[in-house]
């Protein structure tokens, strides 16, 4: 066994170690947002995201990955991989598309039907993506951007296409009243959103870890365990700084704003968790968490509907994150703003126009009568809980 | 470190690795059997998980391992192994067994009691398991079948047990009218499916990826990483087509059929994901999810009740799967063949008789108001959600 | 890629692993608490597990681990690691101190604060755990005890603290009647439970394997598989001993008590692992399952209230198995004796002061008409299930 074969070895089953856990984040986002939203539209939201991992990860499989990495034609074909295996390579970067929409999936839940969606999923993974990647990650004309695991290139690209996709769709109907009131809908089933948040906490150590490539060397091992306690910091950050604020202004420990505050700790690290010492990501997680507690109430001011708190977590937090890396270690405030404005300016009218043309087209709403009696039944076929029965709707 | 200290500290802990991946099945197949059936019989499904893993795990230790493996005597006495731990690969092998007996269980559920099913499940896997494990995989007179991780060894073998046990039982009461009629029987809890079904997927990765033993050399690593890769394709695509095929029949996305297609597909590669290139997997998995939209109904127009599809993905699928060795890759169909049927030959009369005589030594079944009032209360004294209200048996 | 650097890598890269298993372990504890108590209590158990990982981990990652491994003042200073990332290190030591404080909160539940539980947290993670911590594990003054993976400085610690919160606290109201009857209060979604203990089972194999800290050589990586066997073996027999006893007791297979068992069998097995053989952890884990079922009702009858029988698995198994290392294996009884006695005369009487000065200052438990309706709502301001109405109270 020569050296570069330990470095190979080691490496590949690395990737695939950090690939296998960010996959925990396909039911860790399900289950999240299957909870988070009423048991009648619980179902939907299970299936959009079991076929939007089905999808997107297809598509990547087909020519995304391509695309993104310089090949040439479909599948694996042409793009350059050094130092490991290029399937295990590719696995782990497979496992990330899919999170860019399945950050969008709650976002816009409750009312979206699922063909639609599924086929902005493929523009997304297909396209739109790949795009972005190749420009930050591929080596393209962003490739000075700072964004270790992407605060910009997942989690704002997919803030920015929710953002879209929520214009173009509306609010659930009578979550806004005539004046302006916001009627609260509480989330159905709390340990599911428990267990979602905290699968997507274990699947982030993957995500960022992972993300360094490499840890067949001293530096890099070193460079992998800073990363993944870093990441962690800023998820209990997240987490502490939610639960203060909201404990001060309500007396009340809101277990969904805590895991949404972890989940923005977690965010807004994960472009910079390799250049910081141990205490910045203190900062950076607990700006984080409170961000997202701001974000939440603002977001429904602006009568954007967003029934999970997905604009919060990712895109207010993709973008904060990303400019951290410039405040907290030594890269250009310039550079990552370029980074955060491009994605934006590039995302958000495509998916816009793209939602447009897919609602002037096959349509993207349930219609009302369906909106209310829950789009399980319509767009499954079966109910969630169909035992259970239902105190209020 | 000399070279083959190396090899084998990197093999034991990549085992270690694919032995926990595999271990997160059990959680999988109790969550997705326990959503799959009503709630009145989830507590009842979820122990016979629980105590089917403890039980096979401890035969398999005790004897079963020796027996397949052609060891002498007890624990892992004799059995030879080299180049990792002998713990890693026992524990690796060890987390195969419970498999043959949960794939099962759903299928037998809602009216099978725990304690004969039990003793069943010592029979696999004392006995029946290490048999036709050993024939194929411990070097046995089968030895020239390619499969890889078991597709004829695991899910046939589990299959052909469960439609012995699924004969011997009968339906359920009720589930099938006078004259032919399919009273549909809908799932409980989707969102337990999906997470069931998730971790299945995601545990499939070590059950596939594992079964290369070692990835201690390039060329090692390169295959684990096309297995895995492979895996998640043919899981992707048996998505994908059971979608596509329920929604052109019925314009509704039923997550029940589409986590089962997903699941057939995964059975369907796990044969020959080492053998077989990037764009194979996207057909086998896709006739593998077609095969379980087909087979669905059918096993129910022939009266066979399997409330969780176990057959359609299982014994269907393990024979596709083997099939699919020598379509897609060169091996002999001749010799598939030959490893399906005795396989099939071996395990299902054994398991006839033996559900037979447990059938009239010590009972099989609930009886009947048992039955209509959930064996949760009569077989484990508590109900799986005491407090929600049922708004329909 | 020199020898010491081979050693570096593969022993961060298992630290890292492990540590992740272990971090399963924080939804694990989530999950079974959420399901062990009333559906008007989880969302409050599952604030306080997410709470007291986010506030435990931060406090150790501040001042913590330096006082319990001799470093110098904040974060990793002055810490000496060897052999392995420092980061990694951290990282797994930290994935431990939550563990103290998650065994406790199933057992204070449904009557307790988050708030007031919080600041005990923070005592236990930043004074007493770090204090015997460093007494057995940081070469401290009873550095003779063998405890591989902390049935004494883990499971004990939490079970101590755990009984001087009970004690402070009380029961909860109603549960035992004025003659003495115990009152049952049924566990309100055995799902969850059921996936919290599995997700514990396997998170123990990371506590376990991972306390051998090193997998890089031949003999290490023997030892690595052997503890995570001997781990498994001993929760297979500790449930298949609960579920004889209760099935003889009872004629029911109650999951609850059988996945205690396991966890008990897991406990017991926790501080001997790594020096015993492939049978001695049947014993160990069995005496561990048949603990649990008896000390069960033996708290009841003490009128000492533990909702999910805590104080069973984990101080009772917890002293069990530091006393099984000198029974099974070649250690002094009286070094391990005096291990359990000293950490119980500082753990107990430290933990009984600050819960009644809690108790004064702020608080403790919650008044009886919030008991009444539910934790949830006073403390969390919402509900686990708003839409499934609830049969009973």
């Amino acid at each position: 066994m020569d050296v570069s074969s330990i470095h190979y070895v080691i490496d590949t089953f690395f990737l695939l170690f950090a690939a296998v856990l960010i996959l925990l984040m396909v039911p860790g986002f399900a289950m999240l947002e299957a909870g988070l939203v009423r048991s009648k539209n619980a179902s939907a939201v299970l299936t959009g995201n079991v076929m939007l991992y089905a999808i997107t990860s297809f598509v990547f499989l087909l020519w995304g990955y391509n695309l993104m990495f310089g090949g040439s034609g479909f599948f694996l074909n042409g793009v350059a991989v050094e130092g490991y295996s290029a399937y295990a390579y590719f696995l782990f970067q497979m496992a990330f598309v899919s999170k860019t929409v399945s950050i969008m999936s709650g976002g816009v839940s409750e009312r979206i039907r699922i063909v639609p969606f599924m086929i902005f999923a493929v523009l997304m993974s297909g396209f739109i993506y790949p795009m972005v990647g190749n420009a930050i990650w591929g080596g393209g004309f962003l490739k000075e951007v700072h964004d270790l695991a992407g605060c910009t290139v997942i989690h704002s690209v997919g803030g920015w296409a929710l953002l879209a996709g929520i214009l173009v769709l509306g609010a659930r109907r009578g979550r806004y009243g005539k004046e302006g009131q916001v009627r609260a809908i509480p989330a159905s089933n709390i340990p599911l959103v428990t267990l979602g948040a905290m699968l997507l906490w274990i699947g982030w150590f993957g995500f960022n870890g992972g993300s360094a490539f490499t840890i067949s060397s001293v530096e890099k091992a070193d460079l992998v365990g800073l990363i993944i306690v870093n990441t962690n910091t800023a998820g209990l950050a997240g987490a502490i700084s939610a639960a203060f604020i909201i404990y001060f202004q309500y007396k009340k420990l809101d277990i969904t704003m805590i895991l949404n505050g972890a989940l923005g700790g977690l965010v807004a690290i994960t472009a910079s968790a390799d250049v910081v010492g141990l205490w910045e990501p203190i900062i950076i997680g607990a700006i984080g968490g409170t961000l997202v507690v701001f974000a939440v109430p603002l977001f429904d001011k602006l009568k954007i509907d967003d029934p999970v708190g997905a604009l919060s977590v990712h895109l207010v937090n993709g973008i904060w994150g990303t400019l951290a890396v410039a405040l907290f270690a030594d890269f250009s405030l310039l550079t990552q703003l370029k980074g955060i404005a491009l994605t934006g300016l590039f995302t958000f009218p495509i998916s816009y126009i793209a939602f447009v043309l897919i609602k002037k087209m096959i349509g993207l709403r349930s219609d009302e009568e369906h909106e209310y009696v829950g789009l399980d039944l319509e767009e499954c076929g079966l109910e969630a809980y169909p035992e259970f029965a239902k105190s209020k709707v």
